[in-house]
């Protein structure tokens, strides 16, 4: 089963003629997420051929332009396409009053339905679900209202061990029963604990998106564990003193992020302007988590599915 | 001086992976307009090496997302490269009301002052004017309230013939005369009457814009003799009545056109996404107008000096 990051754009606020805005495409068994949604996200799907028709929902971290001016026309070119599926859009408040002055100005018909879901920054919830995933909200510290999100696969189901079948009979029953978690009660009245015979096949994976923010402790107790692991790294780490005034981070602080929170793999990225070769922003951070890597437009992150046996 | 029309954008409301929304770059003696704003725009100015900073002045059509949506990010960008002059937008009501809510949402504290110049869309008038340029609007045919765009070249100043200058020994005071249209007095008296002395060295250039648009002989009778035209040609021309309907015009439209007003050039632009080659629409509007071009993205359209003598 798929599960897959793809990076749409990875710079800050100021965009360049090669370097986009923020914005990622997740894909877990072929379900697909926008995070954020930076000016041209529409055409950089496209380019990774994933047709915005096929998105189920979009998380938005904040309320920020270089976060969200993708946004706005990409709905109305689901209209164009004649998108008849709602659109399920995560994002802070006042996202509504935005999209109202988007229907109002731009879009008074739309085909399909936008569903806004209020994500409250300061909260850890649980804002998506389906049979493959949840989606948790990471409250984030920025100069605005923030949240980053957490994708988390679900626990697979039991799987029964082939030789406990063999050894002790089990029916159709039994198996149905012990992959509920169940002790099995045998033919000769022997009771089997469930732990005995059952084992979890793979473990869930997990990525979590942390951006724009200031290195946060709580954020990073609640990724702990994770796969993959972005974080902004917006400054090379001298320029502490600046992350810290306007709400961002340094290398070394995102490689912190990921130490702490035992995460396997980093990507850093909403890289200043400045950087006219974001190279040397990742090396630094390697100094302190080898497993660091850029978010490069059109790159793809992929965690591997994690057997257990 | 330059003279010069850059395609930054040719497709119609749906975008692709390759092919952006409707913009172009006017250059007219260095100073720089831009003329509509799909998504993306300011990208597609520093591909083409323009400074967003540079930019004079803005020309909105319509208040369709497509030829709008990139000029908010720009405004945006604008701020943070710290703009200090005055940025103008001349589009119709009611472009306040969105620059109210763009302020309020992303930009309550721009650096610089956009001053929103209102279009009358069903006016034909001068908006805007410096030493060398003016610029009109054309009432248009769309869906919405549109106006087209023609740049004009001032005339240029007459300047006096050398040879008369030598045959009747003309002075400084008599030169600067002459070059204000007045008649001259000879020392023994005789009158030379300007137009014997004096020639004109160019004639002014053009260039209308007109899109969206259905074909409109109005708006053919406003850009009479012009140098280059660049007219919408949404459809083929088997689609002509789709085309009437939904405000837009097929290529053979564009031609006739280009036909009646007496244009050097045609542009053709605004391209449906149905044509995967808009070759096959040039070559339908050649069988009428030799002279017609594609609005290929970055490609630059120069009219040349129009020197008389």
């Amino acid at each position: 089963m798929t599960f897959k990051v793809t990076i749409l754009g990875a710079a800050s606020a100021k965009p360049s003629a090669t370097r986009h805005q923020t914005s990622q495409l997740v894909n877990v068994a072929e379900q697909f997420f926008l995070v954020d949604a930076g000016e041209g996200v529409q055409s950089r799907l496209m380019r990774v051929g994933v047709n915005p028709m096929r998105l189920t929902a979009v998380f938005i971290s904040h309320l920020h332009g270089d976060h969200l001016f993708g946004l706005f026309p990409m709905i109305s070119s689901l209209g164009l396409m004649g998108r008849k599926q709602p659109l399920h859009i995560y994002a802070p408040n006042p996202f509504g009053e935005m999209l109202e002055n988007h229907y109002r100005y731009f879009d008074p018909e739309l085909p399909y339905e936008i569903v806004w879901h209020e994500v409250h920054t300061t909260q850890h919830e649980l804002l998506f679900e389906n049979n493959a995933l949840e989606v948790w909200s990471i409250p984030l510290r920025h100069r605005v209202p923030t949240a980053g999100f957490l994708f988390r696969e679900k626990p697979a189901g039991l799987n029964v061990d082939k030789e406990a079948i063999e050894r002790y009979g089990l029916g159709v029953a039994q198996i149905t029963a012990a992959k509920r978690g169940e002790d099995i009660t045998l033919e000769d009245g022997r009771v089997v604990a469930n732990g005995d015979i059952t084992y979890t096949p793979r473990a869930p994976r997990s990525y979590a998106y942390l951006s724009d923010t200031n290195y946060s402790g709580k954020a990073v107790s609640l990724v702990k564990g994770v796969d993959l692991l972005y974080h902004e790294a917006t400054y090379a780490d001298d320029m502490r003193s600046d992350a810290k005034k306007r709400g961002h981070s340094t290398t070394l602080q995102a490689a912190r992020a990921a130490v702490e929170s035992g995460a396997g793999r980093l990507i850093i990225g909403h890289f200043s302007s400045r950087y006219k070769e974001p190279e040397v922003l990742v090396e630094e951070c390697r100094t302190l988590f080898p497993e660091s890597y850029l978010a490069e437009e059109y790159k793809s992150f992929e965690i591997e599915e994690k057997k257990l046996r």
